[in-house]
């Protein structure tokens, strides 16, 4: 392809992290996994959604006893300042999930952009919270996100970064289009994500191999609908008799799959994303300025659930 | 799955229609097509986009050219109505595209829903008009909807009908989220649409197999995110010298495709849909009321083309 520009991109899949496995422990195997990305050719290295502890909206408890064990009061924090500094010696950046508690008390399920000079350039509140927020006394465990977490408040920004324009989500924004696509709309190249997604839905009896394959389908149809590179670092696993899906990717503008984890452990998968592939798209079929019809599109934002047809216009 | 509801839903598949195909032998394979589908359960018959004629938008010719040969002034007319006459006798409903000129003068490309009475009880026009209006003397053939079309009047009305609600949509259509989403805000389970998909883009060198691919993984995507059922039907195969995908496939609200066409001919494909599937997915990942975000979707409607970042958030 002519005019290439790449960006090496690497998404660092993390293996379980216990109830009892203390914050330094996890981001000495995230500093590992940095080393490695750098010296594979990576410049921007993806972690997990809440990757510095276990996935604590499984259980039962106040939003007291969460924020005292799983929230983060400053980034970076002592704990987190190796992972930091470790960018900063090797020159990359990433992207790094965490339980993020304001000054003011907010708490949000919130992701970072950190440069290869250790700065935090961006910051993500995730919007699309899962599960529910009363205690499921029935059900094998909770997916608690709406009690832990609030809406977050910043929108679905991107930021020029890494040469290049970047936007973040967070596990279930990914199986809504409306999160892709506002970031295309500001021109993101690529789109990062972490994820922690049940093996199990505890809602209804859905078959488990569909966590699979709808966590894939919806990144691959984004990724090429929006004619974005997209990079998804997934925590799974058995996490104290917890299990989640692995399954982390780097997709194509092209909605193919370019690199792909094959265990449910720490592994690093790195590419050489060639940026003038969203350029094509975009020029083309995905010319927004050229086919979009936004007058047909109100409906999207005039509601939020789903409701009656429209009139029928008479013709 | 508890309170299953179920609609027989056929795709029937088209080979080519070559220039010299009269209206009446293309109707033909048409009625046969449906009284196939009618025989092995089928309550709605989803026929390509339009599917009366050759792809002619593919031929540099003026409008009135076009017109004369290639559009429908009235529906159903005489050459068409045995296909009427077939639904009605079978007590079949049927989606068929085709080239809409209204008596005003307006030139449409259209698709519409008619029951199991005969009678048109939906109408659409498509929205998402790909290709150019100018001749591109150099390209091996041209891709001239912008040219013969206008961009459809009517948005994507969904339907009460078959006992449940029917969204269409056509060929390009199914690429943009938005599309789908639109329906399933008006609460539609089922969503049809027919496409001419010439296996070359002629735009740039796009290699030959994402023409299906991303084709496929459009539809699981969005049948999946939408917690809709989606029926596709092919136009394909060698128009008088020039390819067509074929790759027609009924997917469920899974994201899974249920039945596909392994022709480029000819080829009818069934399969008895479970509506409830529907309720299961909207009552929980795709609970929209209790998940979507709107105030953070607006440039979905603000913006038509990309543009810049919006201003990011001091956090």
């Amino acid at each position: 392809m002519s005019n290439s520009r790449h960006l090496g991109i690497a998404v660092a899949q993390m293996g379980p992290v216990h109830l009892n496995d203390s914050r330094a422990a996890v981001v000495k195997r995230l500093v590992e996994m940095l080393n490695e990305a750098a010296s594979r050719g990576a410049k921007l290295v993806v972690f997990p959604e809440l990757a510095l502890t276990t996935f604590f909206p499984r259980y039962w408890m106040t939003e007291e006893e969460a924020v005292e064990r799983f929230f983060e009061r400053s980034m970076p924090n002592k704990d987190v300042q190796p992972l930091f500094d470790a960018a900063k010696a090797r020159g990359v950046g990433f992207y790094l999930g965490y339980a993020e508690l304001t000054p003011s008390g907010e708490r949000f399920n919130t992701s970072i952009l950190v440069d290869a000079n250790a700065n935090i350039i961006g910051k993500y509140r995730k919007i699309h919270l899962p599960g529910h927020s009363d205690h499921k006394v029935d059900a094998p465990f909770q997916h608690l996100e709406k009690k832990f977490f609030e809406v977050g408040d910043v929108g679905i920004p991107v930021f020029e970064a890494f040469d290049t324009r970047v936007g973040m989500c967070l596990c279930n924004d990914r199986r809504w289009p409306e999160t892709w696509r506002v970031m295309s709309l500001q021109s993101a190249e690529v789109g990062v994500l972490g994820y922690n997604t049940p093996s199990v839905n505890i809602h209804w009896n859905e078959p488990v191999h569909l966590r699979m394959s709808t966590h894939l389908v919806s990144l691959q149809a984004s990724a090429y609908q929006n004619a974005m590179w997209i990079a998804a670092a997934a925590k799974c696993g058995s996490e104290d008799g917890h299990h989640m899906i692995g399954g982390s990717v780097i997709v194509a503008p092209t909605g193919e799959i370019v690199a792909r984890a094959i265990s449910e452990d720490d592994e690093v998968i790195v590419t050489s994303a060639d940026l003038s592939w969203v350029e094509n798209f975009r020029n083309h079929v995905f010319n927004f300025a050229k086919h979009r019809r936004p007058e047909h599109y109100k409906i999207i934002v005039e509601r939020t659930g789903a409701g009656e047809p429209l009139p029928i216009p008479k013709i």
